[in-house]
Order: structure tokens, then sequence, then C-alpha cells
């Protein structure tokens, strides 16, 4: 079989003195942190949407690197992006992959040929799936490219189109439950409104959950058994995406009552455009039980829209992580690499760099984590700030077993006194003494 | 009585051509609009933090307005600050008034202090309502000013901060129901978190909900038949507060059960450090029944921080009357003034000035969205959008009477064609076109 | 010959009370306004790149317009193009037009095409202009959607991104003098950086102004008597662009002593994205005497991103007409229309509403200003609150003729007193005053 | 002489293993670093602002630290905080300290007294220096705190405002050259404005310049031969402040003439709101030979006013002093920790903690600046990146002996190719692997 990219040899762990630019310095795939294989902890997922399909396009300028895999549009380009992208998971040692539909096919004309093509093409991924041994993390429609969902798919105000995305969801879950996908996903690409001028929220909210209904009832009934993922978004491309954030997902999931089915796919970068760190989505979601996979894209904190850059920040992947081991890892879900190169990074070696970078990242964040945790300074700091809740009165506030009365009756009897210090500067220094020793 | 004011004449109506400075231009409280008087729609309230205390004070220097009301700290300058406040809501026009406790009260060096002081000082306001005919619209505790608040109040790790919030809510609820009020708000000034390394999200959110519902129990037992309300604010003072938006208090609401005492409070500028327009946080709390009181202050959006600024942007308070007026009225609060002047804003007739154009800008924002709503093309252009709903697949759709497989069907046999135009431009150009015609 | 727009009639003045959603209801060309006729004030320009070319395309999907001009991509498209554009303008009433090279063109297989093409065309453009009396505002050459500009243009690492950049400059303003243009703009795209990591930034800001002199001593000895403006931007597509802001271009004009052929181009949208309002970026340009021309794009303000809308805010359009009455018109530019349509308004209609929409926002604008000026009373208020320097130390101070020591002792000899209001609030109200009276 | 804090013993290098939460595991002062040691590198110096005045009081509650001496205010406090401050500056290893007249004095009823109490200060401050062996890095006057300045000091539009400006300036520079300062800042906490509606900007930049002007004159006829810094900060207080950033007072610097007199200082928290890093804004002062001092603190990004954090991210640090590395040093200037502890932050030991956390974080970065310096790759990237400008055409440009015509020429005589990629995932990946190395 054609080799793709012969300059990239099987990325290998070589320890953190290496200098070597095509391999990993702390991703050491079967090395056991906190008694589990690190590639154990981190199921990272490969995608193509950046990953194979994104060219550096952007707003200002055309593409800057080359995917087309040396063909032109067509089904071979199609089986070729395939070849190419599973000679580059078994590579850079992925595990998984996630796909949006259109992301994996050639361009289809109309929804029907998009059916065949999926059929087809998904057949041509079992087979490399079975040689391989990757598997399939989550699968995806993409709801938001064509100009059918211009206004919106699930919450369109166009029959048209709310059936054409039902039609693609359908596909795309069979083609998920086909490739024994452990989820599925549903970004709102357009699912938001760009001025209220224009629209009945209610109406399209409801709408909404309607579609959500079918999708789970039809999945469920052909044998799904994976996890549904709401992926919240603030913004981009529409002015207020329905899925702002985690709390507002929520809010979403209890009123229509999809707490049995859907958890979060959470993105850092979608976290820092909400005004969210990384981790605090995680921890919103974790509290609620619904962790359900992550995005392991960040942000460029100084600007406004979604870079998606691949991770590079150890002390946000070990905030990351540590809320993951807190989770007893991510049952549900996968760590999904959606990052994309940035447009001058137009070079065949930059994708394998990056997923490097990223991956020796999440392996440093896992192990300052763990090490936050054995060293146990943090949790127990926090541990006592509490401990005034486990007896007394603070028991009985904490069973309900008290009231108003009895609280002020309470706080009248107390002195005044000064509190204790909640040591954010000892606290980032540990973090730092940690990191650094 | 000694008048505080003597430069302020009783503000009076004098119709677009006046160029007094201290006169009401398009706020004619008697005038009807869509058969209901102008002060009926807009029941304004008065609110001591921002309208008598706030001395322009900001974190880089000290005050620059006479708040003192020619006396020291003492409960003779607590009355005389009720005194001219009084006299300013007749002057201007209010008929509502709301009111921290500690901001109507002496200092108080502690809790038993505060509850005596507030005790008196109810009994004094109480006589100037009966005079003034001035009524309560809502209470509140500062549960954020004091030290013993450091770490929050129903969401601090110390007991005795918890216990000395249930103190102050209790009394500053009992003044509520004493002074008749229609509501009272939680504003969980420190109820967040600087750093999550120190924080245990999801007790503080447990507690949280104890607390409100031990608050809402003793109400409730008390005779208080009005409406609580939370208050969103997404950060400042902390990096993250709890209840940062409409969308998030809405999932704490579900979440805990409180969607039958608990409604929402909704101000301008809180909205916009959400990331949200005004109109976008009211309509979010309209469609889930949750649509409480709202709170004038605008924003200045290029800047982070809260400048709580009185209303100034016609279009803005257009929208939101539009959503008012979609509400049937606010039914269970008012629209609270708790805007603050500019620090150099710094004479005695600028707080007048300010209602004056805060109310003026809201009597011209009620007449747009009645002509808006009278002249009926946005909201038809609305309700065509959305006419494929109402027969054949689309009405199937939402009597949720179809599935998966009957809309891909439906979708297979369609021809792709051109969706209608959002037509975003027109319809901003409708609203320009009734602001000045 | 082909009528493009058979939809849209010529667009003529109706009035306030109009409903014709093809009319404009305050744009009245040859309404005088201060003594000059509105079209005068407000010199429109039109503009290819928004105008003609751009399609609806964004990161998450495909073009939702048609511009196609029934044409596949050719030189009979770009002539249909050339055709639809000035029907367009006569249509709507615009007596300018600014272009990007390659806007203008079919596409360019490489620079010589480019030449070539261009030559053509402004060949076919010129007799459009002979015919129609539209003349030619600015032109621009795409110094960033070819890969070839990937690292920047003028301040890329490469020579051969350079040299094409010179090339395509030399091109541009080569057909920007032979239409007769009264400007040309450097809109740096790619000019700055997406990490410092591997950037000289002192290298290429140093060829950056040697590239801008090669080009104005190319222009001034081929004839070139227009002005030159540089157009600021803070970030996008580059995290970080060299011409963030007014101020930061100024401090380029500066160091490099482009003072008597640089000015600037502002744009609303991007003095949003850099922190400031679009009246601020005027007044900065406008007293270091380098206002050179503008564009009209608003900004979504909520969002990180260049949004480009259409004007719609008075108050806002009113500020910079303001600074443009203040500044004798705009003396070396126009005001570009370079907004684009929503992507969802993929209607034919749309463009020209979105222009009818926009110049109706500047004409509402242009007669608040005037109102303002006329009206007065907010310059005396400036004037009276300087008005201490007018005599004494004050005058000395301005005249450089009093020093620390004297100063000093006067402060010593001063006795404290409060001082005058800002009077922010009542200020603003004047302004609501005039637009609702 | 009484300890303010025996709690707190004289912080040690105790090595990265130490788990001593008052000790250093990274700052040791005597390390040699690239040959110099690091207290040379790192000239750290310590602020009273916030390390002595600021108590945690913010816009929403009081104080929560105990910064009173153990006095009521008078002489006997403000000799107390000086007595307290050399003890901690001992004990935490500072070598400079910075003032505001202010913050080092007992309150002052008036500019007279300010004058006597300074005096009187200073004279108790040397003898503490002298004992001490501690410099003065800079003085500044506090122009932004009294209600004198509410409209701003030196573009304040009354003449009082000014010359009690003109006063302060003129006495907090002679205590600086009386104490042997090697710098004088001018931070304009309110030189900006609220509204354009009442601000003569251009009047306002031009009385600053006559300010400034008048200060070196004072200053340079009275001996003092160190360098006046502006400290950039683009709002807060104000809506826009006029030092927005580096660039912008660069602009200011050059158009008044001012570039042999004054220099930067830097923050990064500045920074970051005026939507720059750290590293860019002192890279620009930088190459404009502007680089004067910096002010160590950092921001939380994800909110948008100043909370002036303690350093705590290595990798920002690090990029910071490789530009200072780059700059052989700050050669005017010093490193000010004018950091604040967080409200919460509330006990004795936090302010220890915080220098001690933040100079190790200073110290990890400067290790890793070396680092990156010695390892080369990224410094031999970026020369490489530009090589092509050392001969041929790339060498003509930049000696400036080419035009447009032959740069065109050139272009069209190439073939055109992919350029290389910018690599920026792999320059990151670098740091990352001498940080974890």
């Amino acid at each position: 079989m054609k080799e793709y990219y012969p300059n990239i040899p099987k990325i290998e762990y070589e320890g953190p003195a290496s200098k070597n630019i095509l391999a990993f310095k702390h991703y050491n795939k079967d090395e056991k942190v906190m008694g589990k294989r690190m590639s154990e902890h981190l199921k990272f997922a490969f995608a193509f949407w950046h990953g194979m399909n994104y060219d550096g396009t952007d707003m200002f300028g055309g593409g800057t690197y080359d995917r087309t895999f040396g063909q032109k549009e067509s089904r071979e380009k199609a089986k070729a992006r395939i070849n190419a992208a599973f000679e580059l998971m078994q590579k850079t040692g992925f595990e998984y992959f996630c796909f949006h539909d259109v992301d994996i096919c050639e361009p289809s004309a109309n929804l029907a040929e998009l059916k065949t093509n999926l059929l087809y093409i998904t057949d041509y991924i079992k087979e490399h799936m079975a040689k391989t041994g990757i598997k399939l993390a989550w699968g995806t429609a993409n709801l938001f490219g064509a100009a059918r969902y211009q206004h919106g798919a699930a919450t369109s105000p166009y029959v048209e189109s709310y059936a054409a995305a039902a039609c693609q969801v359908k596909n795309a879950l069979d083609a998920t439950i086909k490739m024994g996908g452990i989820g599925y996903t549903f970004w709102g690409g357009r699912e938001g409104y760009d001025t209220l001028l224009n629209t009945n929220m209610e109406f399209e909210l409801d709408n909404l959950a309607r579609f959500y209904r079918m999708v789970i009832d039809y999945g469920r009934s052909n044998g799904f058994k994976g996890t549904f993922y709401i992926e919240p978004k603030p913004k981009e491309p529409t002015m207020h995406q329905y899925d702002f954030d985690v709390s507002t997902s929520i809010a979403f999931i209890q009123k229509y009552g999809f707490e049995s089915d859907i958890k979060l796919n959470i993105e850092g970068n979608h976290a820092s455009l909400a005004g969210h760190t990384f981790e605090h989505e995680i921890r919103v979601a974790r509290i609620n039980g619904l962790l359900g996979s992550i995005d392991a894209n960040h942000a460029e904190t100084l600007v406004g829209w979604d870079t998606d850059e691949f991770p590079k920040d150890v002390k946000s992947t070990a905030l990351v992580m540590y809320e993951i081991l807190k989770n007893n890892g991510l049952q549900y879900g996968v760590i999904n690499f959606d990052s994309k190169l940035r447009r001058p990074s137009s070079d065949e070696l930059d994708n394998a760099i990056g997923f490097i970078v990223g991956m020796d990242t999440f392996a440093l964040g896992l192990k300052l984590a763990a090490k936050i945790i054995e060293d146990g300074r943090i949790d127990e700091f926090v541990r006592n700030r509490y401990s005034g809740f486990n007896a007394g009165i603070g028991e009985k506030i904490v069973k309900g077993e008290t009231n108003l009365e009895e609280l002020e009756e309470y706080a009248l009897s107390l002195e005044e006194k000064r509190l204790p210090s909640g040591r954010q500067e000892y606290l980032n220094g540990i973090i730092n003494e940690l990191m650094f020793s």
C-alpha cells in the first residue's frame, strides 16, 4: 500500500532528553500512572475534520497545506484520505478516531448520494479498523456546512432543513453503530441565532429537543448503547449558539429530560470563548454526572474566535486531567484531538508534530495531576477548609436539620473573628513546585 | 422637614421639545401606551445602593460626591439618608424602592446591632411609605461587603459565614415582609470562586440550595407571598460567580426544584459581562416562565467590568420592553434603577439627571416596542418564517408524531432548493424606520 | 445590456414615512445639511470585496448567495461582475468604488496573468466609469489570500513573497492611477505574526517601511498625487497585526517619516476589535492630521471577530459624522461600504437593502451630528470646561511660560474645592433629546 | 526594634525539593545564569501600593487583611509601615523599592501637608536605606486618588488640578532625587476620558506633553540623571487611558520629542488588558530602544479588569526574560512587584508567600530563557527563516537599493512554489521540551 507520509516514521517514546523532533518525550503509552497505563488514561482520538480535511483556508485566504492525497475530488480521493488517516494514526499511536459524515466521503450532490457514499466508505473504514485495531470513538453529522443549514438544522425555521438534518443524523448514527462507536456527538454548528429579530427561540429549542428525542429513540431501537453528547460552544458561527456552555446545556438536558442519554463533550477552546477555563467546564459536568468526552483543543486567549490549537500548556492539561482522575477517568468518552495546525504550518511533518506536542502535553499534564493527588496537600487543604461542616451546626446544615431561626441564634452567639486565608498564591505555588521538581 | 435637594424641583413631563435639563421629555407617566399607563408598564424602582450610598469611590480613588447628608456616621445620618431618598423619589417620580439591609442603616458593629438598626429604620421608612405612597419592590441582604464573607456567604467553607448569612437574610426578609415587598433578591456577591484549587464546587452549590430552601421555608411560613429572585452575574468580584447567567441559574433552579419560588432578576450590564444582550437574557427567562424583575443598568461594552450606567440606548430599551410586552408585563417585579453616576458626575443635580435620562430612555423604548408590535411586520415575518411547521410533516414534527425514518424519506424526496433570506438587515432597518419616523 | 438585478429598481428617496423596503427614508442626496449636499458629506463608495465577491462562505460552511452572475469562472464572469456592480452602484446611488486587484479579475494562475487580467479589466471598467460618472475612490492589492503570503507579504521572511507583493502593488497602483483613484490603501492582511517564537519583529517592520517607501516613490514618480492609507486592524487573521490601531499606525508613520504621504483608513469594526469606539479612532487620526478615509462597517460587539456589518446604529454614525464635520469633511477619502451581508441574508434583494439601511443610518447620523453642532450645547460645554486655560496661570501653561516651581506655589496658594461635574449623563441625554425631538 | 512579621523568617533558598512554604525553591540569588548572578538579572523591587497599603478592599467590600501595623492613622503608623516594609523586604530579599508619595506618608489634609510629610518620611526612609542597603528604584506621585483628580491631573480641564499635579510631582521627584532613585514613573491613572462628549482630546494631550516637559526640565536642572517612564494601561479607571499600550505611548513620545528622557514601564496585566502578551509589549519597546522597567503583575485572562496577580506562569516569565536577556538586561529599570494578594488571602504569611512564588516563577523563567538561548534552536530557526535577505535581491531590499520595477521583474521570473512551514507547533514543543527536561 502506498505510504502517504514517508518522512514520518512510527513515533516512539524516547524520553525527556531526546531532541528528536519526531519522538515522544513524555507520552509513554505503557508507562503506569496511578496504577493504569497512560494510554488507558489518555484515550486519544484522531478527528478527520481538522486532521485530514482542513487545508489551512481561513476567511482571508485559501489553503496552504496539501490535503489532496495526490487525487482530484472523487471516491478515490476519499479512500486515499482514509488510507492516509490510518497510516498517520498508526504512526502517531492513536487508538480511536472520530468523524463527520461529510469528512470521510467524497463530495455528494445530495442526501441520497451522501447515504450511498457513507455506506461505501464505512465498509472501507471497517477493513482498516480490523487490520489496525483502531476503534471508533464517536461519529457525527455535519449539519452546518451546506447552504440548506444556513438558518440552522434542527432549529431551522424550515421543515426541509429539519428533515435533511434528520436524514443525515440517521445515516451518521447508522454508520456509528456499524463501526461500533462508543458515542455520538451533537455539535449544533448553527443551532442558535444571528438576531433575535427573526427568531422564535422557544419554538426552536422545543424543536431541537424533539429532534434529539427522535434520534435517541432511533438509536436505542437500533441497538446503539453508546452515549450521546452535546458539545457546548457559545458563539461562532452564529452570534449566539444555544448550547452556550456546560451549564446552559445542563439546563436544556434537565428541562427536556435527557439525563439518561445525553452527556457532554467539552472542548477547551469553547470553554474559553464562553469565559470559562477548560477545567471549570469539566468540573461542572462532573459534579452533575454529565461528563462525557473532551476535545483537546486549546485557545489563543487573546483573540475572540475558535483557534483550535494543539494543546501546549501543561498546567491546563494537568488541571483537566485532575478533573478526569477525580471522575475515575473518562468513562463515556475519549480525548479527541480536533486541533488544527496554524495556517502557516504548511508542511507534511507539522501534523505529526502537532500530535506529538499535544500528546506530550497531555502526558505531562497527567503526570502532574497524579503528582498533585499523590502529594495530597491541595486535596487536604480543600478538605480541611470545609471541615466545619462535619459536625455540630455545620453537620445539621448539610443534613437539612436546621433552619434560619437556629442559624440566627448561632450567628448571634459568635464573636466575629478573622477567617483563615484562601491561600491562592500558596496553592498555585504548590503546582509550580510539583511541576518543576 | 429639611429639603436635601433644593435645586431639584419636582420633575415634570414637558415633551420632546423641552430643553429643560430637569424635565422629562418622553416619560409621561399617565400617557397610555397599548392601553396601559406608562407608569404601569414602567414600574421604576429606586435603589439605595448606588442611588444614595455610593459616593464615587473606585479602586483608584475615594469619593467624589457628597453623600453625607450633612451628617457624620450615625443613626441621624441613616435617617437623613431615608429623608433624602424619599424626597428624591418623590421629585423624580419613583413609585417603588429596593434596599440592601446595610444601605438603609447606620454602620453596625455586629449582627445583633444590624438587627436592631434594621428594626428601627424600617419603622422609620414605613412612615415615609405611608406618607408618600411609595412601595417596596424588594429587599436583600448584603452578603459580600463584610470580611466575614471573604470566601462567600451561603457558599462559604466556613459555618460562621453561612450562619451569619442566614441571620442577615432572615432579618432582611423580615424587613421585606414588614414593608410589604413584592419580592426578595438573592445576589450572590461572592457566591463563586477565585480559584478551583481551593474550592469544592459541588459542596458549595449543594449548600447554596440548602440555604435557599431554608429561606423560602422561613419566608413562606412567615407570610411572605412574594417572589424570590436570583440575580445572575458572571464575574466580579469573584473570578467565577455561580449564578453566571440566566441559563446557568435555570439549571440550578431546575436541579434543586425551586421553580415555584424563585424567578430571575436580570441586569443589563450583567448580561453584557456574560456575553449576552440584555434582551437575550430576558427572552431566555421569559420562555422558561422565570422572568421576575429587571435591573435597568447598562454596560460600557468596551470595558470588562460592571459600570452600571444609566440607560441611554433606546434600541436596547426597546428590545427589552418588547420582551416585557410579550410577557404581558413584569408580573413579578419592577424596573430597578441601580445605576450609578460616573465618578466625575459629582454634582447634586447629576443623580436627578441620570434618572431623567434613564426613564426617558425607557419611555422611548416602550413607545418604540409598542410601535414594533403595532406595526406588525417583524412579528409577521417571524410567524411566516416558521409556518412550514403548521401543517403536513412539519406539524407532525411539532406534535411528536414522526420519526427519523419518515423524515429521511421526506428529505430524500425533496429537490434541494435555495432557502429564503433571514433578512437581518431589513429587520434592523424596520427598527430604525420606526425609531425615526 | 443584461440586467442583473431586475427586482431592484433605482432606489429613490421617499422620506421617513415610506414603508417601501426599496427606498431611502433619510438619505436624500441633494438635501442640504449645514450648507452642503448630503452626497458631498457622504461620499459613499462601493467595494467589490464583500459587495460582489463574498458569497456567504464562513469557516463552517460554503456560500449561500449567488455571486456567479450566471457564469463559470472566466473572463466573461469577471466582466459580468463589473456589469452587475455598476448596475447595482447606479441603482443604489454610489458615486465611488474601491477594489482589490484580484476581486475585479478572473482567477489568475500567476502574477503575470494577474497583470494581464488587470490591464484588460481596468480598460473595461473605465468604459463603465465614463458612461456612469462613477469614480474610483481607492485601489489595493490582495496580499493575504494566496498561499505565497502565508507568512505575510511585505513582512514575510521570504524574499519571494516580498517581491510578489511588490509586483502586485505596482500593478494595483498602476491600475489606480489609470482609473484616477484618489487614494491607495495598504491593508496588511497578514502583516503581523502568529507567534513571536518565529518572528523577527524589528526586521519585519523595517522591511515594511522599506516597502512603503518604494511604493510611494514609484507612485509619485508615476504621477500619483493621491493619498496612501494604512488601514489599522488589531487581529485576524494573524494573532497580532502590526497596524493594530490608529495610534500604533501613527507611531509607525512617525518613526519612518511617512507623514506627508500616508494617512489612515479607519474601519468601525476594526476599532471595536482593538477596544476602541469608531469615533475614538477618527478623533485620534483627526487631531494628528492623519484622517484619510473610513470604512463604514460596524461590529457585533459581543463577538470577537470581524463581522463587518452594515451600519445600523445612528448614534454611532452621528458621532462619526461629528468628527468628520469637525474635520471639514473627509478631505482625502470616502465612506467605503465594505460591509457584508449576514450569511443567511441570501437573497438578491439583501445587498440593496443593506446599502439602503446603511446609507440611511449615515444620513440620520449626519443630520444628528449637524443638530449637535447647531444646538451648540455640547460644544459649549466642552469649551467652558477648559476655559481656565484661557487666562492667568492657565494661559501660561498653554504658552509654555511657567514651570513646576511656579505651579507648586500656585497650587499651595489655593483652597481645595469641589470640581464641577463632568455631566456625562446630561450630555448623553442631549444626544437622545436631539435624536428624538 | 519591633518585629512586625514574627512568623516570617528570612527566606532562604532551599532548592526544588524543599516543601517549606517559606523558602525559595528556584530563586537562588547568587547562582550564576549566563554568567551573571540571578539577582543582577532579576532586580526585584518592592512596591508600597499593593505591598503595604492595599488591604483587600474591592468595589464590593472592605478590607480583609490587617495593614494597620497596630496603629491608628498618624505619623506613627506611617513610620511603622516603613519599618514593616523594610523588615519584609529584608526577609524576602528585595534590593529595591518603589513608592507613591501618598503611600509612604500619613494622610495629608492638603498639598502643603503632603510636602511636609514627604520630607519627614523620606528622611526616615533614608535611615532604613543606609542600614539595609536597599535602594530606591523609582518614585511616583499618586495623581488619581484624590477628588481633585476626578477629571484627570495633567489632562484635567481644570487648572487647579493641573497645578496640584505639578506640585505633587515636583515633591515626589525631589523625594526620588533625595533617595537616589534610578527612575521616576508617570502612571496616568486618570489621564484619559470617560466620554468623548466632554473631552478635548487634542488639548489634553498637548497639555500632558507640556507637563512632562516641565517635569523633565525641573528634574534635569535639579540633578536627576535617571530615566522617566510612562506606564501604559489601556483602560481602568477611565474608559480610555491615553497611554493605552506601548505603541500608543511611543507615538506620544515621538510626537512630542521625549525620546531621550522617557522610556516605558511595562506591566503584564496592562498588556493583557490591551490585548497583547507581556512579551509583545516588551518586544515593541525593546526594538524601539524604549524598554525602561517592568511591573511583574500578571492577569487573570478570563476577566476584564486589572487583577495584578503575583506571577505564577513560568512560560510567560520565560518569554519576558528572553526579551530582557536579548536587551542585555533591564538597563534602565527593575522588575517591580506591584502584585496584590487575592482579597481572601488575608493572612500575614500570604504576602511573603506571594513574593516567594512570584520570585521563584521569575527565577524559573530566567533559567528557561537562558536554556532557550543556549539551546539555540529557536534563535537559529528565526535567523534561517530570514536568511534570504542576506544576499542577492533580498540584500538589495534591506539596503534600499532596489525598487518596485526590479522587484516585479524578479517576482515574474520565479516559479511559484510552496513556502516552508512556520513550525509554530514545533517551536512551542521546544519550549515544553526545555521546560520539562
